[in-house]
């Protein structure tokens, strides 16, 4: 069975009541809700975790090898500094799709440098609470084709 | 019925033959033919077209108003400098995602300026010709969305 | 008798129904007609083209000589990067008015970037559809001029 | 009666003798003539300084309100680099024209940098002393536009 | 029979009257008439083309595939800025010559980022029409060493 | 009664014995004991932490929705560059003050990239120890202004 | 007796109607009263002054040697570029302050190049008038804690 | 006796299976182990830790004091931006010596940006498993010149 | 005879009391003492002004014309950001020399843009007070020559 | 009889057997053989030189004039700095050619800063040892014209 | 027997008497009597020069191949700008140890710009003097780990 | 008896005939006879030499202590980048003025960046031959006032 990691960078905690003209109004337990029900319907294990801290993120994906075949991850701030979760990412033999909430291209200019999305197989934003649900299925499929292929990242 | 407008930018007319180590070998039509049968699956009617003229592209943006419900975009190398593309983008009243075969943000520098993804409603990026099925997907439920809420854009 | 053409530049086509709260509500064929109106008054000739490509308006440059005598041209976004027009203004021994709608100056960064203003005689922008009239009798005043002093651009 | 002032900015009462090449061999008080004559022309008041003094520029901004319904401005040096006198004019409630006689996109790299203009309603430049009759144009139809439609800046 | 494209870009249909202290007083028949009789000399057969359409020159490009064995092009004002086409030749599995009638690096600042020459084989520049002429015997003589060593570019 | 959050960053628990040239000789309790000293005299309650990890700040930050009134925050060396700060801070509906002990504009040019303070209600710096006393006055004044009006942030 | 000179640059003699909704509504007379009355309680004397010029805010702090104990200075649009300020602020051996209404880190770009804020002592932003009677009371303090050591700047 | 803290960054916890190309097949317990018995035959006590958190070695720097006579750290990606870890070790009176892996200056541009260098004693670098050994050795010699002249670092 | 302007510009009128260390103890009325005393040797008359304000320095320049025939001037902070001033200068007709006191060149990196000095027709820094006499010198020379030669600047 | 100086800059000494699949496995004996052949069948005369040091290649460069009549050079590495060889090539009466072996613009950044290229008459790059070979005739033929014409460079 | 060159570069034949708060008290003779014991301690033959011209140092690298079987170099200046000297070193198939005196990243923003190092093998800096005999440690026993391996470099 | 060394950098053997727009029709020769002239007038001691090469002039500046009191330094192009010659004269216990025969700063950008002044005691430029002449008198009074004083540089 395809296992899955989510994970939720920093300030995510705080979805749905922090600036929803931006975030919208979903908290992230509704996310999670409704990746679990997709996971369900994909018939794929889902793990989600949300941290504030780099250095647990740093943590969670260098565990994450061998125990799952694939990384959803919302690195939120983190996306346009972390060398070190791009690091992380670049040394991930899964497959890794970053997502964001908002279109970040239509926000400010700091928002626009990608650090970590460099060391990720594909991108998806701008689609909100979807742009997760979008990544699970790119991931998921992206596993499979790989097991067919009978073949690395 | 909902009707979406599919844009092939530069030099994807040579897809499958161009530099397969980074594009696949998907060729142009693999990619129509793989997106009208999602269409068939979704129920919506798919237009596609191909241009290597940034002009050409702007035109057919400037069509789509009252023709189609959605756009999904792969701007090719014109997603990094064409302003003309972008003003088109920002003033269409429709659901617009931009996509990339590859992901751009682990190739050249002059790739990870994004100029025309700020004037789109999401990008998604990375996934081969998979990129464009989700693509369309994502065009298709936000279009519902819009409906359930009567909304605009 | 003068002869004046007048080039609307990328996306002017959409005008007065796109993003009214900067460029107005007046349609292209508004300012055709309130042009037309004072080419009547100041007894000139006008002829009058809007082109989404780039390469069109090199090529409406390229042909403008000997069969006018002064350009009115609106670039939009092609103003920002289009090195191409730039040349072509560059090379056409005709008195070149280069228009605006909006103060480009107190929009987004990459609008203040004048590539083709430094290759025409003056510029006007700001006035919405009045950039054009104030233009056009701009470069028919300097056209005269410079008939009054058997003179060179 | 619609009351306009003018200002002219540093170094342009030395116009005419200075590096007439680039800005003409009009004086300053030939384009105030003139500028008067076409003030008659439109029944409109006309008020005209000359000032090397950035700060003397903001005191006279400041003392505008109340007492003209428009400022066509012609900053010189002080275009490139002086926010005290963006600021007077971002918070002058007046039409605001800013004007050059020359083409400064066709000059030295320093003089591309636009700081004042974006706090202006409108710029024209680089038809030498007509750029002011221009803009005084412009400057009072402006207002009567503003008038016909009860309206603010 | 080795054939030869030759792509001269935008706004050298003007050469000869526009600017010559800079691209000098040879019109482009001129320029192609010499190629032919050069072509004629080397055995080789030869087909020229100028537009300054962008997207024209992508096609053109597109198209040379199995009907072509090298290219020569200028692309004139795209050199600097044209992603498209540098793509378009980046994936031309043929000799792809780069050819400029004056010294760029002697000219304004904006001429002397070279987008497109990084995807061609070679740039010969500087020496007017005759840049051209060498150019056409550098690519024959690069396809013969293919030819003789039966390799890819 | 007035709740207010203090936040010390990276390295402000070895203040005192840390390059007193620059922070001084006070150490973070006698910071700390100065302010609960004020904090009685102004009549509010005062909660105070230190830590070097960003994560800790951002999850201090989340907490403090609904527990203070007000945070008063020295983000030390992070103020330069944490994006995750900045975000936690911009979804924080309460007064939030930026302290610095030393004046950043007088030291290494890494020194003035503010990244945090832009998304504070205010900032103090240079003050020494007292710049904390500064800011907590400040702080309550603002907080005690925003009852009185019945007032957001 | 502590004197503190305070000095209200370019464009806060319209401080009130200027703006609002960034600088307030409170007038310079106000705060002037506001601080007035503030002086009178900490028991000091004070003199205020605004000029839009920057020689005469340089000649200001020149005069001061001798006369003043503290400075408090809010450059305004001079704190972005005015190098003969921040040398006449360097050369002062007094407490200096340097005071914003708004928090110039949350607006534009150009606000974020602080010139002079280096030469000051400290910097107190973002609190409206109560920037000032901060910044009083800061200076008056810091004058204080001097005495105290029989101390130098 | 001599005591020194070795202290290995993030993403080191994965050493001989991440990227073996650029970092080398060996594991971090093996450098461990070369460096333990590096530290017999020096005779000096050697303390070892790995984290993936910028705040843990914050800590840990910040803890040093007293406990420790050197640091030898390799901050991995944090050497490129971690201004927290730059000041820690600034703060530092013991000997510092920076140690990396591979090439720093071979590599991306992003790291050649070097952050925490400029607050060490020395660097080393380029020489995989090596590096750490030479750094050792490096950082016991100074202590002990240190130690034999008396002296502060 | 020979008369020659000197201009002293801001902070200048503080001289020897300001920062010793880098402008020396000599005050500005030693130096004009200097000057004088060298005028007298040279035989030309000498005419000197100080000013803070950048209008007052261009005021003087604007009315040099016809009343001397070099100016000697010290620009002081302008050097770096007066454009008012390098205008002034550039349409100044008479030999114009630019001094500095300290070496600018291994000051502040800010203090190395030199605005006005391209408009100059020399420059001499870094001699302290003498670097005025060796102007005065210069500028005097300059104009003999061109006396000699009947010339123009 | 026509005289050409080929002067081969830094490292070129090595050819053959450096990064050979960068620069190919001609060494530069071969390449100078290559070249008195071709001198031979043009009928001129040919002097060559290979040299490691900037100074000597400005001596050979400065005792050209008289000598000779064209140069060709490959200054290598230091055509992306030395301002040194761009001064002594701009002041050279001759025909000068740059040449370089591979296409500098499809290698690292900075081979694309072309600092003597400039200076020369014309640039021919990317073919390997015909680069010379096509630079020899070009610059021949251009010597021929310019004495058909009996004219200047 | 393993053969190492120690090339000293530009100003390290005033070393001791050179900025000695920076360089230490050492001479150049010190160091290489310090290295030739190293050496002799070591079982290697070492040869050392000192040049001050980037060409001489070109050279040497350039005959070093088949003379050596590993080089320390410490390029000083040159490190920072000096292409010819990286492109040597790039070129060379031995050990290339890069040596500094100093830790160049505390010291000028210039010198953190690394030209030459990226062309080494490994950097060992801010040792003073045993920077030196650290580097030449590690590059006698990365050629015999080369040995060992029968290896490339 | 003082003693000046003068070094003539790159290029300046050809002096006179070069660019004489530029540099003015003197030669060298013609410059070294009237400073030798000057040298004898003021009872000093002068040795001239011109050099090409950077590392022969690090060579002269070396061997310059204890031979020569003052150098006057020309570097022509090498101002602009050789940091080898900027720690030369940084490393030197002498009087240092450097020269330049026109006005760098009116010249092209890369003039612009002055490497070796930061290193001198004071810069003289754009008198023509005469620069010389002024820095041998300032470097003579400066080398006389610290004998004066006893003083070091």
């Amino acid at each position: 069975m395809i296992r899955v990691l989510v994970i939720h960078g920093p300030n995510l905690d705080r979805l749905g009541e922090r600036e929803p003209h931006i975030y919208g109004r979903q908290s992230l337990a509704d996310i999670d809700a409704r990746l679990a029900e997709e996971a369900d319907r994909l018939g794929v294990q889902l793990e989600s975790m949300q941290s504030n801290h780099e250095g647990a993120i740093v943590d969670a994906l260098s565990r994450a090898v061998g125990r799952f075949d694939a990384v959803v991850i919302n690195p939120a701030a983190y996306s346009h500094y972390s060398l070190a979760i791009r690091d992380a990412l670049a040394a991930l033999p899964l497959v890794r799709v970053e997502v964001h909430l908002s279109n970040v291209f239509a926000r400010e200019g700091f928002r626009q440098r990608m650090v970590t999305a460099g060391a990720c197989s594909g991108v998806i934003l701008g689609f909100g609470g979807e742009s997760y649900v979008l990544a699970l299925r790119a991931a998921v499929e992206m596993v499979r084709r790989q097991e067919r292929n009978g073949g690395s990242t």
